[in-house]
């Protein structure tokens, strides 16, 4: 496969789609639509890049809990659980991004970074968006006192029971990152 | 918050931008923008639907290896490590979407489903699309033979030794799901 061109085909602020013209493996010419938050996708250069944003994995140590957040989401029309996230400001380290989030969005600090992943793709077939998973130690209480207006976060805390029954529960809906990492602390205790 | 009402910005086949009106926890009115494969995103309606696509997290039962895919991914202009995946067709379970994805891309068969999960969110901040996670056990040899012209992919089986090897390699661009899992993998020798 062979990348041609790329094209801007929207001009909003956070979000925008892009046409890439490309050869498929039989030579023919064929178009692929994507979304960016980036003004100018990187793509075309190869070359790796600062992740878009952090996902923070919060292991509590005081009370040995995973900690994950039940936060309104515009795009769903509803409720979600997912860890602590947010868009890396320009210039900010990973490790600082996931310590503000962390604290924003929950009241809790982050003491230890245990694992940190690369840049990696949030679904790489409709968009270029990237995020890195930070693993870490947290203290201190729970709290949504810091929470922006744009935000409307429960902050929860889970054994490994209490991850299983809400993993068992009808009608709740994951991001897919903490639906994974639940499912391994229910099941077998780690993450 | 609270949700007023949504508009398509964009016309394109697979992949759309949405703008929606809502309130925030101050009760400012505020805009949000998202991407959808859907034409008529079911936000609105706040009910359970279809997941997008499946992800099919393949333990190999001969070998005792995880399996996964290096596939050239257009929007990131090069080639990715990631599970095997695809969309869901209309009237297809999720089950039968895993069995078909995972054949066409990797020719291996799928086996026994050893756990599901409900439709997840890929990154709910900027689009409602979901997925399935299907963790299944497989047989069989690999092959790319059932490719489609739009697909460029290698097949690759992973011990735990080798997922580390992989995971520790610079320069390498890994979907989400698949450094989360082979990173457990990796240190556990579970998925």
């Amino acid at each position: 496969m062979k990348i041609l061109n790329m094209k801007k085909e929207t001009d909003f602020n956070h979000l925008n789609l892009f046409s890439m013209a490309y050869t498929d493996t039989e030579g023919s010419a064929k178009s692929w639509i994507f979304a960016s938050r980036s003004r100018e996708p990187s793509v075309a250069e190869g070359k790796p890049h600062a992740p878009d944003a952090v996902v923070v994995v919060p292991f509590h140590i005081e009370t040995e809990k995973l900690v994950v957040i039940r936060e309104f989401r515009v795009p769903l029309g509803g409720y979600q659980y997912g860890f602590p996230a947010g868009l890396v400001d320009a210039g900010e380290t990973v490790e600082a991004a996931a310590k503000r989030e962390l604290k924003e969005e929950t009241g809790l600090d982050l003491v230890t970074v245990t694992r940190k992943s690369p840049p990696v793709y949030s679904s790489s077939g409709m968009t270029d968006e990237s995020v890195s998973m930070v693993y870490g130690q947290v203290r201190g209480e729970a709290s949504t006192r810091l929470n922006e207006a744009s935000e409307d976060i429960e902050v929860i805390l889970l054994s490994r029971d209490q991850a299983l029954e809400l993993l068992e529960k009808g009608d709740t809906k994951f991001d897919v990152k903490s639906w994974i990492l639940l499912s391994t602390f229910a099941r077998n205790g780690i993450v």
